[in-house]
């Protein structure tokens, strides 16, 4: 199948992108790769040295004999997009290329309008661009579960049943974001759904979970294939976080109580739901949603289960509460359900040790790389002013 | 009071102004005066001769003995936002400044970008000015009933009590908004509420219905004073469009079959309830919603009134179903609530015969500005392809 995948330089996109060359796909990676420059514009990196996209895409031909093609350019530039997508014609187009850090979104104004700009004007012509020139592609997008927030009812996939006044319907559930980051996500899903509506697009919104991880079975087998690990507060999700305050002696920092429960999936279980989703196509017209994550853990039990682990490797490590810089609750009901790519056939990963232990690693054989100022959070939901964040250059 | 109000030269802007300075308030318009501009671009004009906001401010103040300021600048221009809030410290500012037609933002990918860029964007730079120099101002912000869609259940204001599984919360009410002017006012919804939770402000959400009228106890007082009226296919609002196609002889064009079912009020009714949620501010914190009509129709029984009224002023009118240019149930469940507005002292101005009568007299007045060829729906939901709309140029 013909897959374009946007963002496939990211994260996320990267590993994908591999994962589905590796499975037979013919893959074309568009990437602006303003990633790279936000990593200075926050005086971190990567923990993993990565390699550029022209050269991961040259040494994943050699390693497999397939064939990334990398597309450079910008979702905004419609020129540039309608020209991309007339020229590949793709069948599917899975579509990571969003700013997607919370706390970059909520630093000042700037940051938030960027954000917002770019994700949601970005996805919008990613729906046009389909509508004119590929309307039978598959719209894979990727959500996230912070979408929901936390009520204090069971999280469904998308959408639910509404008994009120003696009438019914299945109404989208509603949506209870926490950063101007997360607002992103959930304009673009309203976007797309009513895109499916007057348009008959077909799509597939991926309400994913807190990543972790690093490692695919395509990214180990070059150095230059090696993926992104980001530790720092504004981009590094909170499991590998604390796997590198634990490498780097760094007290583990857990957000005020920690009784924040949140859905979790291993890097592994990204790239294979996105291929599940890809393998199993909604209706024209259909908008559908699923919730993308295996497991629930709080952040204090993270935080314990990475000291344990560390442990085990002679690391002693502690655990600090600090004050909290978002505004979100510490301890809620949560649970929420994640049924429909089980159905699909995803075989989890769950945290287990093993997983554990090989972050730690990672984390120890890169400690030299890691910024420690880069760690504490300094991002403060209540704030948003010009001049919080001290690391922060203007934009471009 | 001091309030400045966005969007102050428009169809609801004015009127409102009026009704806060001859009210005793302080009012300062802020206004682009974009609207003008995409009168020239659609080849339609107000049905009324309409002064510039110079010459308006001047005449009120001759008129009345009160000065209105006039701010002239876009809500994207952060320069120029910052400023005029720092420079005025208002106590509550009036948000209408935002694309406000539905077909207009269907037109093809440029418009539907210009209107969720113009209005997202826009509200988020104001609520970073609020934050920032004026947290204590009361933001009431015109949203629209169009944001819940037609769901199969009733419609509440804002929020709505679900048990699902056992437990029970109150949820923001779910959305299904049905074009993308609609879906930026659903996006702006979620943006404001978000900043009332994490940074303390106050807003009002006024999900307005289909305003109808143009004449207010201010803009009659004098010919410089009076308001839009817009009657084309992209800007004119159901009621006033039959109106004035009764007076030119042309059929009143129902879109299908005509039983789509809305919120109307009179433009009268605009203004009082903008003054009531002013002087009745909410929390600190909180962000309310408050339904602004007063009446439900279904399209097909507005155009048998107008019929009916056109009849007693000797005219024969005609109803023509045309082709529904948008993708929208033409027959559904419709039962929105809305007391929350009539508790704080509304007394509405219910559709009668005067009203429709001066209507059409207004209409009968001004036949010769009316360009026919304005009035067909020629934007079609399903298609949103470059070109199709025939009389609009490119964006600047």
């Amino acid at each position: 199948m013909k897959i374009m995948v946007f963002g496939g330089d990211g994260y996320c996109g990267w590993p994908t992108s591999l994962h589905l060359s590796d499975a037979g796909h013919e893959v074309v990676v568009v990437d602006n790769c303003v990633r790279r420059q936000i990593d200075r514009e926050l005086k971190a990196q990567s923990l993993t040295p990565i390699a550029d996209l022209n050269q991961r895409v040259r040494a994943w031909q050699e390693v497999s004999g397939q064939t990334v093609e990398a597309e450079f350019g910008d979702l905004l530039d419609w020129e540039f997009l309608s020209y991309a997508v007339r020229r590949h014609r793709p069948e599917a187009v899975v579509h990571f290329a969003e700013q997607r850090s919370a706390p970059y979104s909520m630093i000042d104004r700037r940051h938030a309008v960027y954000t917002q700009h770019n994700n949601v004007i970005g996805n919008l012509n990613v729906l046009f661009a389909l509508q004119e020139f590929a309307p039978t592609c598959h719209l894979v997008k990727l959500g996230t579960m912070g979408e929901y927030g936390t009520p204090n009812i069971d999280i469904e996939e998308g959408f639910i049943e509404v008994e009120h006044n003696g009438r019914r319907d299945r109404l989208p559930y509603p949506k209870q974001p926490g950063s101007f980051y997360h607002l992103s996500k959930v304009h673009d899903s309203h976007n797309i759904h009513f895109a499916c509506k007057v348009w008959g697009l077909q799509a597939t919104d991926l309400n994913q979970g807190v990543v972790y991880g690093t490692v695919t079975p395509q990214t180990e087998r070059d150095p230059r294939l090696v993926n992104r690990f980001d530790y720092d507060e504004v981009f590094g999700t909170v499991l590998n976080r604390f796997c590198v305050e634990a490498a780097v002696g760094h007290p583990l920092t857990v957000y005020g109580k920690g009784g924040q429960t949140r859905g979790f999936l291993d890097i592994r279980d990204t790239v294979r739901c996105v291929e599940l989703a890809i393998l199993n196509p909604p209706e024209y017209g259909e908008f559908r949603v699923f919730n993308q994550f295996t497991e629930e853990f709080s952040v204090a039990h993270l935080a314990e289960m990475v000291v344990d682990a560390a442990g085990k490797l002679g690391i002693e490590a502690s655990i600090e509460h600090v004050s909290n810089p978002r505004v979100e609750l510490e301890e809620h009901y949560y649970n929420a359900k994640h049924t429909k790519l089980l159905d699909l056939g995803l075989e989890p990963h769950y945290l287990s040790d093993g997983l554990l232990d090989s972050l730690l690693n990672i984390a120890l054989e890169y400690r030299e790389r890691v910024n420690p100022e880069a760690i504490l959070p300094r991002v403060n939901w209540r704030m948003a002013h010009p001049g919080q964040h001290r690391a922060v250059t203007p934009l471009a």
